[in-house]
């Protein structure tokens, strides 16, 4: 891999051996020489989170045409982490995270690992861009995300993307009515826990629950998009400072 | 716990058992009912991350005056979601999370479980602060990083924070020259990672790595006011949507 293609590092939550990422290096390989380096099992969830006290392991799991797949024991954002500082030649041209069995839309974007690897490769400077389809089966169609992820990394690969940004794409389910610039929608998940039993008779929780949209009209938002069969696309940044806050909080007496 | 006053919700990324959360219910339980509900072991690094496959099990550990501890399995996102969806009986007015054993500056603010828990905090719209002291070791010296948390609960509680707002609160270790509102430093974490073998002779991978700091000048900065002995407090809001770049994302063909 010491061509003069685009390096594409593609990565994801679900794990190596998804649906998602492999139609994701099916609709891009074409385009650079590809490696995956991705978790050995799924991490979904997993947001930001960095494996600090357990070592990582990684392996070289085959190599096909211009195709390399690596396995990680450890954390999206490990994966992203390791496979820069350690097992790259060049630094990436484009990072691909997904495509995600499930929605990363709205507030999911802080808990989100497929989210978490795209945020990773905008640290280290690499134009990032997080897919998700809107459906969570094993065996979902992927060929609209697809397509859509296709169209994102030519432009990306094209335009780049600024410093501290990067982009979190959303795809509904089947047919899509094209592809909207929108913003992270304001609400937060509700009923989050099923209460049962474990064998012992000790109460256990599962997490479950459903997202409440608190901009439901708002069309500029990733969930109206979703909504009414558009593609969304965020642009997120990495700096989470809400510096409109900071002149009121400089007259605390602190 | 039926009375008047606040009620605070603490948490942390350490443990129960960690010297830094000790100190912060200390520096606190005096302002309000104080609820602690912990990981029941060090979930360092965790950053937003829930528990998504496995089930959740928490349970009262002790009761103290107007202390309740509750100790959990997941991370510290989980705890503030169970111990406010399942555990209290009203709505915290005050969640604290910490007092980290080291620093959450910086680029940090992606990974920490302490910050993690703090955003969680403000997604349910109770006024949040993250607290860590730059010092890792498991005895360090709590007493000046607690009293700025003391002056902090003490002004949320008067003063609130803005809807989608939380505060990441970071105290150098040793005496402190006051407390500076900042913002996070632009930088990176570099050499993250030592190879070594492990047991049968496979190469692993451990965490490790130093903060390159990108704007080493800006005494608006989260990391200059550590170095020069200030105490640093940056507003983080929750809704990481780059608006700036909308614009020019709608000029793209997609």
């Amino acid at each position: 891999m010491n061509s003069k293609k685009p390096l594409i590092l593609i990565t994801n939550d679900d794990g190596y051996q998804a649906k998602g990422i492999a139609s994701l290096v099916e609709a891009v390989k074409d385009l650079g020489d590809i490696v995956v380096f991705a978790p050995d099992s799924p991490r979904s969830g997993m947001s930001g989170a960095i494996t600090t006290i357990l070592p990582l392991r990684s392996y070289l799991y085959k190599e096909d045409e211009n195709v390399r797949l690596y396995v990680c024991s450890g954390t999206p954002v490990d994966c992203v982490k390791l496979a820069i500082n350690e097992f790259l030649d060049r630094k990436p041209d484009l990072l691909l995270s997904g495509i995600n069995h499930g929605s990363n839309a709205g507030i999911s974007v802080l808990y989100s690992g497929t989210v978490g690897a795209a945020i990773e490769g905008c640290v280290f400077g690499v134009p990032s861009v997080a897919l998700s389809l809107c459906e969570h089966t094993a065996n979902a169609d992927f060929n609209h995300a697809a397509s859509v992820a296709r169209k994102l990394a030519v432009r990306v690969l094209e335009n780049g993307l600024p410093k501290g940004m990067c982009l979190n794409a959303n795809v509904p389910a089947g047919e899509i009515e094209g592809i909207k610039i929108t913003a992270q929608t304001q609400g937060k998940w509700v009923n989050e826990y099923v209460r049962a039993k474990d064998g012992g008779g000790h109460d256990v929780f599962w997490m479950t629950g459903n997202f409440e949209n608190w901009e439901q009209d708002n069309d500029n938002s990733d969930e109206w998009a979703l909504a009414n069969g558009y593609a969304s696309v965020v642009p997120v940044k990495i700096d989470m400072t809400a510096y409109d806050l900071i002149p009121e909080l400089k007259q605390w007496e602190l």
